[in-house]
């Protein structure tokens, strides 16, 4: 019996193990890099290796970038005062997406956990209280996934921030933009029917 | 708006021409990967451009390997004169998990197909003739897809050997129709192999 030779089983193992690819799959991709090694295996792997090598957690607000300081945390243009709370950094660029925020970030790096052992000091908690008092800031939004797990970080830090203040505020739940009621969970309506406003 | 930055951006769109990745999935997969730079992204691409740079064809089944000669085909201990045509490396390496074939492969690199303009000529159909004769071989065991394709293209070898003389047989019991090699287990691959009918 003889497989794919040691350097590719290597890559095919490493592969299999990104979220949302397993064995086959992985084997998949492999074969398809294979098949454009100049055109496509050569500058994936360029392009890789460079952001493995230059990305950087900016030192203020946990975004990644190339530098020490994130380009929305040194761009001058945005709102100072206003900070907007995200789990990770996949939901910053989401909101980024969106274009409607113009402030700053705290990314947290996850949620809090019991059964997985994450409390505060594991998710950049203290920092974020650090910079509500030493950037003079106005508001905190949070923008956490409407998730148990999500909306008991959301408490824990609404508490935590109590004293300083700060005005706090989340994400309004309802109906997605072109989303069909028949769609949605009945959560969802729910929110939605509780926050209605008059129009 | 700011999005992830430029080096970040360039593999999110590279990873995401993977097959069974799109955008977001890709996304997810360079977050995953930016987490573990140290332990898991830069290995990743080493190993990736490892393989960029060694992988070759074997000149003479179209196996893919480190070396010009294939270590199957470079191996005295696999029988000759016995030939395993398979459209894909991904379907030597399913035939290779089943260990049942102690012979060597030729690899065609697809099938043919009018609607994508593949010809004998794309396929290295041309090459197997020619291993027919000068290798000496006995039996061809075509082991194509039970897809359209691959029956044609089946039948297009059938053809073009018949004047050879070799005995041409093909994987019959345990190929569900429509069934692709790769996503077989390996049992069922052993099974076909040992009812391969002559054709
Ligand atoms: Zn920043
Ligand atoms: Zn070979």
């Amino acid at each position: 019996m003889s497989g794919p030779p040691r350097e590719i089983d290597a890559l095919i193992a490493l592969m299999a193990r990104l979220p949302g690819l397993g064995p086959r799959s992985a084997r998949r991709a492999v074969l398809h890099l294979l098949k454009r090694r100049d055109m496509v295996m050569a500058p994936l792997a360029q392009a890789m290796a460079t952001v493995a090598l230059t990305a950087q957690d900016c030192r203020v607000c946990g975004n990644v970038g190339t530098t020490d300081l994130c380009p929305i945390c040194d761009d001058p243009r945005r709102v100072t005062g206003e900070i907007c709370v995200v789990e990770t950094v996949a939901d910053l660029w989401a909101m980024e997406r969106g274009g409607a925020f113009k402030g700053r970030y705290h990314v947290l790096g996850g949620t809090l956990s019991a059964l997985d052992a994450i409390g505060p000091d594991d998710l950049r908690i203290p920092d974020l209280a650090e910079r509500v008092l030493d950037e003079g800031v106005s508001e905190v939004i949070l923008a956490l996934n409407a998730t148990v797990d999500g909306q008991t970080t959301a408490h824990y830090i609404a508490d935590a921030l109590a004293a300083s203040g700060v005005q706090i505020s989340s994400l309004a739940q309802g109906v997605p933009v072109g989303g069909e009621l028949d769609y949605l969970d009945d959560g969802t309506i729910g929110a939605a029917l509780r926050a209605r406003r008059r129009v």
